[in-house]
């Protein structure tokens, strides 16, 4: 399908794809942005609760420029989400063993999937009790993240190595479109949507 | 840049476009699926206030078959955003002399842009007050909307007509960002995000 837009569109089919749900993970201190292997997850429309990203809306961060720092906004980043795979490639860049998803507060870990980091805006996951995540955005390494990581790795310099490093590897951040528990080990379905360039 | 994403995949940089916001419009009867011009709207995280799409949640319906309907779900859908140019292509298409926003029940009318239903997901709109808006992703034309415009042309027709006409030109929606007031001949600022084909 082709039209005139900018000189002509091509729209990509939509994909299903599948993964595995590798780990789940929860904040285990609530003065700490790191979080830790749990069984399952119970995931509500605001998100994990007693997460710190809970909710439908935070306040402006350095993460948005264009907003000024504390206003309210709507969320997008209820959730981290990464990859066995892309976390791998990190830790073998900062020449660390391994690098664990909740040094950096992921909340769910999948498996299986290439490239999780480029699933684009609107990708869903659909999990078997019927819960569904939609992907927002792709996720920038800051270096509170890395300065987490150079903590867990006794390496001072990844503090600022992992934010170079982890960009485009470190996952996507995703709203939760139906709530639902989540199971560490269990299968997700993955819908990329038709896509095209603008 | 380009990465190795099955196969292989290339980050098309963000841009910045400008528009006009031509028209604003709320629903003006409780009862009703339609609109009609207003000066300007107070958008609010949760939409428009009194419309009935405004709210964090909403109900899932046959939009959404992947999902239990009446189940509560993520909006997505806050906000319905047209545009001048293609409202007149799809009014050629049925031969009619105008199709109004307020009859498929938008929002906010954008002119100046190309293509206004091929912003993708993530696409931020800035107005002059600081609102800004979220796109979510296009908006798919349906017979209730087709309805309604066969109920304004007098033309039963076109209630089939619309669905297959209006594919791919019926807009977006779209969620609030940050709040604020839009003002109808106002400037709007568009920051279309990255693009790369997953």
């Amino acid at each position: 399908m082709s039209r005139d837009l900018l000189g002509g569109v091509v729209v990509h089919p939509g994909r299903r794809l599948t993964a595995r749900l590798a780990q789940t993970l929860a904040v285990a201190d609530a003065g700490s942005f790191e979080t830790a292997p749990a069984a399952g997850l119970t995931l509500t429309l605001e998100g994990v609760p007693g997460d710190p990203h809970a909710g439908f809306t935070r306040r402006a961060g350095p993460r948005e420029p264009w907003h000024p720092r504390g206003t309210e906004i709507r969320s997008g980043r209820q959730l981290s989400i990464v990859s066995v795979e892309e976390l791998a490639e990190i830790a073998a860049a900062l020449g660390r063993s391994a690098v664990e998803a909740g040094w950096i507060g992921a909340d769910l870990v999948l498996e299986g999937l290439p490239s999780l980091s480029f699933l684009p805006a609107g990708t869903r996951l659909f999990f078997e009790s019927g819960a569904c995540v939609v992907v927002e955005a792709q996720n920038a390494p800051c270096r509170h993240a890395g300065r987490a990581i150079a903590r867990r790795t006794g390496q001072p310099g990844d503090e600022l190595s992992f934010p170079k490093i982890a960009k485009r590897l470190r996952g996507v951040v995703a709203s939760v479109e139906r709530a639902g528990e989540v199971t560490a080990g269990s299968g997700v379905v993955v819908r990329v949507p038709e896509q095209w360039l603008y």
